[in-house]
C-alpha cells in the first residue's frame, strides 16, 4: 500500500477506546467523528452503527463503509447514503451464537413454564405439573430466516422443537421447513406456537409485528422479538397479550430505546423486557472483521457480507 | 401366552387412572396396591417409583420389576429387594429430552445473567452489558455422564459450551472430555464453571454435593442439581452461595420433598427452586416401554436398561 488507509469512526465514545490500538497495529489511521479534526477527502473507510445522515455523502473518496452491527437500518435511514459505496454488515459467529443462546433461552423459559415456576417459588408453593407440550410437538417459527435465523433454527431443532423459517427467498436447511415470500406468510404464521422475529428492518418490515399479524398466529402463541424495535407496534403487543391471543412476549428491542420509564412493558407480568443485549457485537471480533475487510478492499479482492442497498439488507 | 400376565402397580393414585386402559388393551391384568385385593402368588410384574419396603419380596412369582423413573434409588432403599428379580429402569427419549431442555434452560439463565435482567426489569432499569463470558469459554461439567448426561452434554456443546463429563467408567463422546473414577474427580471439578449433577443416587453418591466438593470448584461456579435431593447437603449449598464460592444454584430436588415451607432455599435470591419437574416421566411413553418389556420377558427375549443391583443403577 502506498499510504495508510484512514478510517472514520462514528460511534459512541466507548468504542473509540477499543478500536484505537488494534487499528494502529493493523496499519490503519483512525479519526473519531466529533473528537478528531479530519479532511473529508482523506477518509478511505467509515465505521458506524448509525452515522449522522449526510456524513457519508460528505466523504468524496470513501471506498467502503462497515456496519458495527448485523442490522444496517441505521444506514438505511440516511437518504443521502452514497449508493456507489459498498456497505459491509457485521456477520460473525460469536454474534450469531449469542443470538442463538438468547432465542433458545427465551423459547425454553416459555416452553418450560419457568415464569410460573418463578412465581410459585416467590410464594413458596410446590406445584408440580407436566410440561404443557412436548418440544417435538411445539412449533417455533423464525421470521427472518437469514444467517442468524438459520443458526437459531438449527439449535432449536437440536432440542427437538419443530422449526420453520420465513424469508423472502426460499432456503434449503435440513429438517426445517422454509416458507417464502408474501404468498406464504399467512401459512407460516398459522403454524407458529412460538414466533421469533429476526428480520432486517426495512421499509417492508417496519411495524410488521402488529394486531393483524398476531391474529394470524394460533391463539396463545408466544412472541420473541430480538430484531429491531421498528418491527413492533407495542400497543398491539400489550393488547394481544391482554386478550390472550398472545400468551406473552420477550422483547429485546423497542420503538424507543432506552425503553422509557413510563412504558407499560416494564411491569407487564407476561412480558419480559431485556435491554437490547440479545447479541452485542464483540469488539475484538469486529476489529478482526474490519481489518480483514479493509485489506481485501485495498487488494481489490471480493468482500463478504455486502449489503444489497436496494433491498436494504 | 397361556394366561394374561398380572401387574401390580404401586404408585400415587394419579397413575392408576392413566395405566388402566392401555394395560387392558395390551392384554395385562392390573392390580393397584392399596386399592385392589390380589393374591401375592398371582403377580407376575410390578411397577413403581418407590415400593413399600418388603412388598416385592412378598411376591413369590415375580418375573420382573419396572421402575417408573430413570432413577432407581426408590428400589435401592428396599433392603429386602429380591435380588434374583430383574429391575428395569425407565429410559426414554422424551424423558432424556425434557431433562436436556431443563439443563440447557438453567445453564443459559445463569450464563446470560437472566436473573439480573429480571431484577432490572422489576426496577424499570435499562442496564446493558456484554455477557461476562462467551459460551465457548464457559466450561460445563456433567457429574453423572450416563445416557441422560450424554444427551445434555451434546446439546450444551451444540450451543458452543465447553463440556466435560464425569462417570465411574470412561466414555467416548466426540468433542466432550470424559473424566473417570475417583482419581479424576478433583481434576474434573477444577474445570467446571457450571456443574450439573445427574448422578444416580447410591450409597457412594449420597451427600456428594457438600462443602468439600464446592471448595474444589472454581470460585463463582454455578450448581444445577436435577438428580436427587439425597445428593445434596442443603446447608452447605446456602453457605457456599453466601460466601461467593458458588455464584448460585438451581435445584429441582431436595433432601425432603415437597420442600418444606420453612426452607431458606425458597427465598434465597441466588437460588432457583423448581418442584422436581425437570423430567417427569410421560405416562404414555412409559406405558409403551412397560408393555414392550413385559412382552419381551414373556417371550424370553433380552430386555434393555436392566439395573445392576450391586452397583445400584
Amino acid at each position: 500500500m502506498s499510504k495508510r488507509p484512514k478510517l472514520l469512526l462514528s460511534a459512541p465514545a466507548y468504542w473509540a477506546g477499543i478500536w484505537a490500538e488494534p487499528l494502529a497495529k493493523g496499519g490503519i489511521d483512525l479519526a473519531v467523528y466529533g473528537r478528531d479534526a479530519f479532511r473529508p477527502d482523506a477518509i478511505d473507510y467509515a465505521l458506524s452503527f448509525r452515522p449522522p445522515p449526510g456524513l457519508l455523502k460528505s466523504l468524496p473518496n470513501l471506498k467502503a463503509v462497515f456496519s458495527l452491527g448485523a442490522g444496517v437500518d441505521g444506514f438505511n435511514i440516511d437518504s443521502d447514503y452514497p449508493k456507489h459505496v459498498p456497505l459491509v454488515r457485521f456477520v460473525d459467529d460469536t454474534l450469531s451464537n449469542e443470538m442463538a443462546t438468547y432465542v433458545v433461552l427465551h423459547t425454553l423459559i416459555f416452553h418450560r413454564n419457568q415464569r410460573a415456576l418463578d412465581a410459585a417459588q416467590r410464594k413458596g408453593v410446590w406445584q408440580q405439573s407436566l410440561l404443557p407440550r412436548r418440544a417435538d410437538a411445539t412449533r417455533v417459527g423464525i421470521l427472518g430466516f437469514g444467517e442468524i435465523g438459520r443458526l437459531c433454527a438449527e439449535r432449536l431443532r437440536s432440542l427437538s422443537f419443530v422449526v420453520s423459517g420465513w424469508s423472502r427467498t426460499r432456503k434449503t436447511v435440513e429438517g426445517i421447513k422454509s416458507f417464502a415470500g408474501d404468498a406464504e406468510l399467512d401459512a407460516f404464521l398459522a403454524q407458529c406456537d412460538i414466533l421469533v422475529c429476526l428480520l432486517p428492518l426495512t421499509r417492508e418490515t417496519e411495524g410488521i409485528l402488529n394486531a393483524k399479524m398476531f391474529a394470524k398466529l394460533p391463539r396463545g402463541a408466544f412472541l420473541i422479538n430480538a430484531a429491531r424495535g421498528g418491527h413492533q407496534v407495542e400497543g398491539a403487543i400489550v393488547a394481544a397479550v391482554d386478550s390472550g391471543q398472545l400468551a406473552g412476549a420477550t422483547l429485546d428491542v423497542f420503538e424507543t430505546e432506552p425503553l422509557p420509564e413510563t412504558s407499560p412493558l416494564w411491569r407487564h407480568p407476561k412480558i419480559t423486557v431485556t435491554p437490547h443485549i440479545a447479541a452485542i457485537s464483540d469488539p475484538s471480533a469486529s476489529v478482526r472483521t474490519v481489518l480483514d475487510g479493509i485489506a481485501r478492499f485495498e487488494r481489490g479482492e471480493p468482500v463478504a457480507n455486502l449489503v444489497d442497498l436496494a433491498r436494504g439488507y
